[in-house]
């Protein structure tokens, strides 16, 4: 990722890879023209001020458009808006120019919110309102009056945070109205898997002095033939650092951001592709990494593949050959089931 | 329970109900010997100081020993010890001394530790280390260095707080040494019902105005028809408030707590008993007491009927008609799994 620290002394160099992610999904619009990609370069830039990160590089097809950002990506497409920004970014702070922009591009009823992230390395050195959950939550709750907390892992060790709408009901906001959720709603689901300790030669490639762009580095490390229908837009930082953005022709995206120095690896890689069975993803993604330890997340709604075939994938993660499974929840909500799991290698393998 | 600040003026009389649970298990004795009740009623007496309350009636049978407290519970089986109890009692204070106790009769090795709770009610009154879950898990972690902390259910609403082993290893302690879980360890599972909120006309039972003695309570609420082969001493507090420990020929237990207080009512069921099916016990115990709502945690291990069945329960448990699910979470430790679910009325009763 971007990092504007360098000119420190190095023993002060860090950088926060741990992303904070936010997805908002609007209930279909009651105008005919109502689409969130109708807000303008302009507009989201302004917004993504408020973040403190820029637009790098974008691309899109039918379905979506796809943002890299100077820290990770943006996600857009027709009544769903994915932000995922790491560093020290705040995100949360556009959340009330983003409602505005809704409205006036057709929607104002919100049915589905999430707002996740996991530990932070370093807690200390991020910036209001994201210096703890409890302030995140604090926040989120100024707007949105009835969202739920979770915190998924081992608290005093490793952990992963949720806020989202559980218990969705009729009700008005300032401008905004946000009502139970639709069971008939599209199918959904994400997986995210977030990678620390990872292997140094395979971080090596991301950077400037392996690789001269981002596309010899996609092609090098085989992130191209993770999810090969992907069309690929990505992006070297120097002196090191990684993002790229895919979408393919079903509208669905992946998203791979990289942190590659040894004290502080970071890699998350995150999806929307709809498959009844993510293990053999899993596997080629850790074996396309190479992390010491992982987790990974997995969002289905009711209307998903993957929501029946979560209880199998219980199971399936435990046959990973190497690795120690140390935590396993799983979560009902009312539209959406969260499986989580951590994973930590079992023999420590020296690289 | 026993209400010691009834002299305080009735607008800063409150108590809090909301039980502290510690259940410690010890691996088999290499000793023959060796056996946790073989521990005297005053070396008891003198460790249940450090916790803040006493002894007020005991029963045992060939499997266990059960005494009611002045503040909720304790029960002593061979290698099983558990405390349960309510107030502003200092339950984790008593732990080390309780360890050399174990030791001294034969057991020098744990092999799980379970401490709950549910959110206090009033966290403000309690005494350190009890203040909150952080300080709790800070105080655990000085004597038992590989524990996991977990928080169900939502954290800035309810929630029900966990500390156990979930990675268990050979570990050298002070004079204690912690190893591997044994697979084929005895059956086990633990079911908690705890309630808010209950029906005034039920609560009113569980007072000195309504009845003279806990028998006559135990029958009139129908405590001795939800489990009937247990054999139950249970204690009705003046002026109101009601205590019963109930054990049967397994070797099972059942203990129920409650305070029957209006304003901050709250009522606990407890029971290790082997069911492969708790739908029907859930709905004994929510018919007998009638709560505005409640929350269900079932711990089961590997050998335990229960065990296969949670996932059946997680369906079932969705059909409690007059019941709005909005919360539940599974997890899965090295030799638990555990279910929790939070249930509140669906439409408002007024009672």
């Amino acid at each position: 990722m971007d990092q504007q620290d360098l000119a420190m002394p190095d023993i002060a160099h860090f950088f926060e890879g741990v992303e904070k992610l936010l997805e908002i999904w609007f209930e279909e619009s009651s105008s005919p023209t109502g689409d969130l990609r109708n807000i303008t370069r302009p507009e989201w830039e302004n917004l993504l001020r408020h973040v403190k990160c820029e637009i790098i590089s974008f691309t899109k097809n039918d379905f979506i458009d796809a943002f890299l950002l100077s820290e990770s990506s943006m996600f857009v497409s027709k009544r769903r808006w994915i932000l995922k920004t790491c560093g020290t970014t705040t995100p949360l702070k556009c959340l009330e120019q983003l409602l505005k922009l809704a409205k006036v591009h057709g929607f104002s009823v919100i049915s589905d919110i999430f707002y996740s992230r996991k530990n932070f390395t370093r807690p200390e050195v991020q910036n209001s309102p994201h210096k703890g959950f409890y302030e995140e939550v604090t926040y989120l709750d100024t707007i949105f009056p009835e969202g739920r907390s979770y915190c998924l892992g081992s608290i005093n060790l490793e952990c992963w945070y949720l806020y989202t709408f559980s218990k969705p009901e009729l009700k008005a906001l300032p401008d905004i109205i946000v009502e139970e959720n639709n069971i008939d709603a599209d199918p959904d689901q994400t997986i995210e898997i977030l990678m620390q300790n990872l292997d140094k030669n395979v971080m090596s490639v991301f950077s400037k002095t392996h690789c001269s762009t981002g596309t010899e580095a996609t092609a090098h490390s085989g992130i191209d033939q993770i999810l090969p229908d992907m069309v690929i837009d990505d992006f070297l930082f120097d002196p090191c650092g990684y993002s790229m953005n895919g979408i393919n022709e079903h509208g669905e995206y992946m998203t791979i951001h990289i942190t590659p120095e040894e004290k502080f690896s970071y890699v998350s890689f995150e999806s929307n592709v709809a498959l009844n069975n993510y293990t053999k993803l899993i596997n080629q993604v850790i074996k396309t990494f190479k992390p010491g330890k992982f987790i990974v997340t997995i969002f289905a709604n009711k209307s998903s593949l993957a929501y029946e075939t979560m209880k199998e994938l219980e199971i399936e993660y435990s046959t990973l050959s190497n690795w120690k499974r140390t935590d396993m929840q799983c979560c009902n909500f009312p539209s959406y089931n969260l499986l989580f799991a951590q994973y930590s290698r079992a023999v420590e393998i020296s690289t």
